[in-house]
C-alpha cells in the first residue's frame, strides 16, 4: 500500500467509512459513523484529525443527519440544520475547516427551494469539498516542491499528509510530489508531543510511501537544524488569521523561532479554508486547551505523578514576522501577508 | 515524605543503595548494587542518572570492588585500580563527573603506601565526595534562589534535583532553597523526552516537596515563554567546557535560543566538577546516541511504525553567548566565561 491510496474519510452514502487514527500505527483500522453523534466524537476524540480532514467528515456528517432525519418541511429542515451545524461546530474549537465547510454546506444549499433538494445539495456540496480538497493539496504540494533545493532535507511537525486531508496533504504534499518526480528528499519529523501524531502518523505515512523519514523527539529540533543540513521547515496550519499570524499544532512557534536563529527558510502550507481574513490577528484566536491525561499517559500508562498539574495547549500560535511564506494552492505569499492573503481571495470567497 | 529526605545512591559499606529512577513515579524502588558490574549497568541503563549522582555511584563502586576484590599486592592494585576505572569511565560517555570522580579516587589512594590504606582511602574519599556535593548543591542552591524575583515562575528541563545529586540537587536547588525561605516559587517543568526525566522525576520531587509545579511537554515551552511570565530559566549540565558552551540534556539549547528570543535570564546551574575546562569548546565535546527503542517505545509499547529510522542524541550544546550565567558553588559567572571560569579554579584545582 502506498500513501497514495490511503482516505481518511470515504462516504458510502449511508454511512461515513473513517480510518481511525487514534490506532495507528499499530493497526489500520476503519470505522463507520451512522450517527451525527458518531462524527461529533470522532472529530473530538481525535479519531478523524487535520484541519481538511475534519472538514470532510464535518460536511458529510451534516449531509448524512439531513439524510436520515431531515424534516420535509423547508422552515423545519433549515432551523434544524441551523442548530445541527452550530453542535458539529463545537466538537474542536480551533480548525477553521470546520465551521467553513459547515457555513459552505449552509449557504449552497439555502439556495434549494425544497427540502428534498436541500438534503440533495448537502450531499453533492460535502462531495464536492472532498474532491476540491484533492486538487488543492496537489497544487499546495507542487508549490511547496517549488521552494525546495535539488537535494533537500526538510524538517516538519505533527501530521499534515494524505491521512490529514483527503490526498497527498499539505505540508507532507510537497514530499509526495518530490517523490513523484523522483527528487532526492529526505525528511525530519518531530514526534509531536502529546498525541505523537508525527512518530504514528507522518513517520508511518512517508515510511509507506517509501519517503526517507528520520524520526526524532520535539525537543531534538534545536541540535537537528544546527548539525543536520537542514533546508527548510515546512509545516501545516489550523488557521492563519488577516495579517498571517498562524495557529498551529503546539510546537510550531518554537520551531519558527529556532528556524530564524538558525537563518533556514519557515513555510506553512495550508488550504484558502484554512485562511480567516475574519480574524484579524494571532491574539485573537483562542486557544484550546485539551485534557492533562494526554501528559500524563501516553499509550494508556501512566508517565507522571498522580494529582500533577498539567498545562496541555493544543496549539500556539506564530507571528507572522516569523514566517518566511504561506504557501497556498493558489500561490505562496510572503512579505506583506496583508494584502497578500486578501489577494487570494480576489475575487470574493464562495 | 518530603524531597529533603530522598537520597539517591546510599553506602552501605559492603555494598550502594540505589533508587531505581526507572521505576519512578510510579514505585520507590531501591536495589542493592553489589559488584562493580552492577555498578556499571545501573549508570549505562539510567537507574541512576544526574551528573553528581553518577559520580557518587561511580565513586562507591569502584571502592566497593576495591574492597571485595582488591589484591593486597600494591603495584597490582594500582594498575587494577585503573582498568577498573576506565571500565567505569565507559559507562556513560558525556557526564565528566563520572571521569572527575573516578580520577579523585585514584589521586587521594595513590598517595597511600600499602594496598589496605589505598583500599580504605578509595571509601573515604568516596564518602567525601558525596558530603562535600551536598553542602555544593546547598550553596548552589542559595546562589540560584538569590537571582530569582521575590515572586518567581521559573521553567527547568530534565531532572537536576535531589535524586540527581547528593541533596538539593543543583537547578531544583534554587526551588528547595526557596522553599525552605518560605518564597512564592512556581515551577514548569517540561517532561524532557525520550527518557521523561521532567514528567517522572522533576514533577514527582518537586510535587512530594510541596512546590507549586506544571509539567508541560517539550514543545510547549516557546509558548509558555510567551504567555506564562516566565522570569527565568533554570538547568543543568553534563559537562560545561573551558569557553563556557555547555552539554546538558537535549533540548537545553532549544530553550537558550527561546529563552534569548524573549528576553528572558537563561541559567545554568553545576558544581564545579561539571567544569572541564581540558575541553576548549563545545565542538570538542561527543555527543552520546542513544537507543532508538527510547523514541519508539515509552513505557514498553511502541508508538512509532517498526523500522523507522531514529536520531537520537542524548545531549546538546548551548553556546555559551546563549548563558545569562553559571551558577556554581563558588559563585555566579557571567560574560566572560573564559576567565571566570577558569577562577574558580585558584587555588589549583584538586
Amino acid at each position: 500500500m502506498t500513501a497514495e491510496f490511503i482516505k481518511p474519510v470515504i462516504w458510502e452514502g449511508d454511512a461515513i467509512r473513517l480510518l481511525n487514527q487514534q490506532k495507528l500505527p499499530g493497526e489500520v483500522e476503519y470505522i463507520f459513523l451512522k450517527t451525527i453523534e458518531d462524527v461529533w466524537d470522532s472529530i473530538s476524540e481525535l479519531k478523524v484529525r487535520g484541519a481538511p480532514a475534519i472538514g470532510i467528515a464535518a460536511a458529510y456528517g451534516l449531509a448524512l443527519w439531513a439524510k436520515k432525519n431531515g424534516s420535509d418541511d423547508l422552515q423545519t429542515l433549515k432551523t434544524d440544520l441551523t442548530e445541527k451545524s452550530a453542535y458539529l461546530n463545537s466538537s474542536r474549537p480551533t480548525a477553521v475547516n470546520l465551521s467553513w465547510a459547515l457555513q459552505r454546506l449552509l449557504k449552497a444549499s439555502g439556495e434549494e427551494a425544497s427540502a428534498e433538494k436541500v438534503i440533495t445539495r448537502l450531499e453533492t456540496e460535502a462531495i464536492l469539498i472532498q474532491q476540491e480538497d484533492e486538487e488543492t493539496c496537489r497544487r499546495i504540494g507542487e508549490y511547496g516542491f517549488s521552494l525546495l533545493p535539488e537535494q533537500a532535507t526538510v524538517l516538519t511537525h505533527c501530521n499534515t499528509g494524505a491521512i490529514a486531508t483527503s490526498k497527498y496533504g499539505t505540508a507532507l504534499g510537497a514530499f509526495y510530489i518530490a517523490k513523484e518526480q523522483g527528487a532526492d528528499i529526505s525528511v525530519f519529523a518531530t514526534e509531536t508531543r502529546p498525541v505523537l501524531q508525527g512518530a504514528r502518523l507522518t513517520a508511518w505515512e512517508l515510511q509507506q510511501a517509501g519517503i526517507d523519514v528520520t524520526l526524532i523527539t520535539d525537543n531534538m529540533a534545536a541540535h537537528v537544524l544546527r548539525t543536520k543540513q537542514i533546508d527548510a521547515i515546512l509545516v501545516g496550519a489550523d488557521r492563519i488569521t488577516a495579517n498571517g499570524d498562524t495557529a498551529n499544532k503546539i510546537g510550531t512557534y518554537g520551531l519558527a523561532i529556532l528556524a530564524k536563529a538558525h537563518g533556514i527558510p519557515f513555510y506553512i502550507a495550508a488550504p484558502l479554508s484554512t485562511i480567516d481574513l475574519h480574524t484579524a490577528t494571532g491574539d485573537d484566536i483562542v486557544i484550546e486547551e485539551r485534557h492533562a491525561e494526554e501528559i500524563t499517559h501516553i499509550a494508556g500508562k501512566r508517565i507522571a505523578p498522580e494529582g500533577i498539574n498539567v498545562f496541555n495547549p493544543a496549539f500556539d500560535v506564530t507571528p507572522h514576522e516569523l514566517i518566511t511564506g504561506i504557501i497556498t494552492e493558489k500561490g505562496i505569499v510572503s512579505g506583506d501577508y496583508e494584502s497578500g492573503l486578501a489577494e487570494l481571495f480576489e475575487p470574493a470567497r464562495i
